[in-house]
């Protein structure tokens, strides 16, 4: 393994990591935020709902009431004048339930003087549900529109409707208040009604075509689930002030700059990449060996989030595989490397970040009897990259705005 | 279908396989040819063997004498002073094995005063072959070879040795006379001693090699056979001059050249492409999409020879698939576009060229009750873009040097 690729990698990756967490992401994105002449209420839900939480309690001047709901063991201590609740994700739960109806309590009776503070990350749309219908019968239609394969827009134009947050229902409820709505994206491209299901986003669906859906799926719905179907979801929000932060975008731009720093002249292809991750590495090794005779140092950036088909036994993540399906082509680039993280420290069901490899790995693993093609059939990146010290380690990092791939050519 | 898009495309594919024919590659090449005081004799082989022969005579002063071999139906007429030979291929036969004799007979009683011009195209290891054992056993070994599971360089490195041509010993036979080599390559890289088997390239390989994997193989071999293995082939050649010419980095500079004509800037990404055909259409889609707000109008080029899996009973090819796979993310792009050829006119087995999309095809597939996902997996690219004006038809080019994919961003 070239030391110094790997030193430049591990910097990088701190870097662009650092660039999206959730305290960092909320105090950029809260610079612009004016709190009203009356109370601020800070409701904040996801999988880094309590760090989002911390960031702006530890920022702001004042903060009247607030709510954090977040996954269970994702609440890190107390957070003075908010109240933490831990729920179900990704299978909502009573908790998360409760919760809910907790964060709607704070809001229910504000004057147009008050502000509230909406934080949201991934997993919302899990954490933050309150069910108009009973339960039982929430998990049963949607158990019923997955039977009639009604894809995940389907599913959603009807849940909206039997949900008092969802579609745009939290921002009604806070009204008149003034909603003030940080977004930590991570969903490729920032569809802003996708992310948490869009509490305080106009939904674009329609009664007609929740409608239409239960029609087709032949839906066996209660009087009550068939009469909420037909009340409308709100189309525009006037109330509303939306910031997206922390997204994949800022991510490879913060790698980037964490590349030029390094004398790597930075090339950004892709911050939408969601194909298959072996090929993904593929293409990428195929741009290095392409340039190699270029005679400069650059780095080419790749973030979003690629796939991968499970069809082995082994241990492994979509970004341990990325890296792994390099290393046969680096090993004809000396100076070459390539390597890929998820920003949320997590890549796959392993405790490791991502992986690495470069122009000396090929070598490695060959010499250890490891064969990548056998590796990747088996979805066994792990243990190929454990062997030869290519996996990425950054512990959970607490924010999660999809992947970086970065694959770097130093010369001189 | 946006038709400026479509024009664009049009011209960037003719113009640039116009740059890798074999007559203008052939030309480009020679151009560094000094014929010594004796004869000139030319030597070609290959799927493109006619037309450079045919370029190659037509630009210089004097050919002596001469033959072509090349692939059955492949001879467009008559070359004044060269027999022109059909043989088999991709599977040798008796005629390519006569046709190359007549070859070695042309070159055999040269001086230092003469001159052979040898050009190779694709095809070469079968067309130009002269067996030094009997035809039936080197079937039996090389079927042996496979069957033991030796891969293509073990099966180069013991068939080299049991040819009268391949491995640098056609150049061997030419001596003392001065060889300038023209290669019209095909092969990821260049490697010249896989080209053709590399008939005037030294040989890497070794005796000891081929003959440790004949015993790992337990290889059945006659006294003969097993006695040839031990003949060194040539490592070192200092009568040959070589030139490749026409390879797809030639191929990914003339589209580049192109896309700068029509006002695009151009962004090469990479001539070493050899991932799964879909998986290089979505992430050249997703470099489209994540450059979609730049402003700017670009080209992002990339060439190889990606692979395709054959799950469908369908019709297709690797640069129809390639196209096709990136027409729903395309969607989202206004003014983008993209398309992949092969050079040599056929992708797969249809009689188009390659496949273009651009950001209204979805729709327009959608309309017809085509869905990309399922033609993709049918293996029926060729279908779906029928239906929609989206195949490219160049007809046969006479070259054959991989593909290039190009994706277009038309801003203003």
């Amino acid at each position: 393994m070239d030391q110094r690729l790997r030193q430049d990698a591990e910097k990088i990756v701190a870097d662009s990591i650092a660039a999206v967490l959730p305290d960092e992401a909320v105090r950029r994105a809260l610079a612009d935020f004016r709190p009203g002449r009356g109370k601020t209420v800070l409701v904040s839900v996801g999988k880094a709902a309590w760090q989002m939480a911390k960031a702006a309690v530890d920022l702001l001047e004042r903060v009247d009431d607030g709510v954090v709901i977040t996954k269970y063991g994702h609440v890190m201590g107390e957070i003075s004048g908010i109240r933490c609740y831990e729920a179900g994700h990704p299978l909502p739960d009573r908790n998360g339930f409760l919760a809910s109806e907790k964060a709607l309590d704070c809001v229910r009776a504000l004057s147009t003087e008050d502000s509230v503070i909406l934080l949201i990350s991934g997993g919302g749309s899990a954490l933050f549900e309150r069910p108009l219908i009973p339960e039982s019968e929430l998990q049963d239609i949607t158990q019923q529109l997955l039977a009639s394969g009604a894809d995940i827009v389907e599913i959603n134009t009807v849940r909206k409707r039997l949900s008092g947050v969802k579609g745009g229902r939290f921002a009604l409820a806070c009204a008149p208040a003034r909603i003030f709505s940080v977004v930590l994206s991570d969903i490729l491209g920032d569809p802003l009604d996708m992310i948490a299901s869009g509490p305080a986003c106009p939904d674009s669906s329609t009664c007609a075509q929740a409608l239409s859906i239960a029609d087709r799926c032949s839906l066996k719905l209660s009087p009550e689930a068939r009469a909420l179907l037909e009340v409308e979801t709100p189309k525009q929000l006037s109330n509303v002030e939306t910031r997206i932060t922390g997204s994949v975008r800022e991510l490879c731009a913060a790698a980037a700059e964490a590349c030029r720093a390094l004398g790597y002249q930075p090339v950004f292809l892709s911050d939408r990449l969601c194909c298959e991750a072996r090929e993904a590495g593929s293409f990428l090794a195929s741009i290095l060996m392409s340039h190699a005779a270029d005679g400069k140092s650059v780095a080419f950036i790749a973030g979003g989030e690629t796939v991968v088909h499970l069809h082995g036994t082994g241990k492994g993540g979509r970004n341990q595989e990325l890296a792994l399906a390099a290393a046969p082509m680096l090993a004809a680039v000396p100076g070459a490397a390539l390597f890929s993280v998820g920003s949320d420290g997590t890549d796959g069901p392993t405790d490791a970040a991502g992986g690495y490899v470069d122009y000396e790995s090929y070598a490695s693993l060959y010499g250890q009897g490891i064969r990548v093609f056998d590796s990747l059939e088996n979805n066994d990146a792990y243990t190929a990259l454990a062997a030869i010290g290519g996996l990425l380690f950054t512990g959970p990092t607490g924010t999660n705005v999809n992947d970086v791939a970065v694959g770097l050519l130093r010369r001189g």
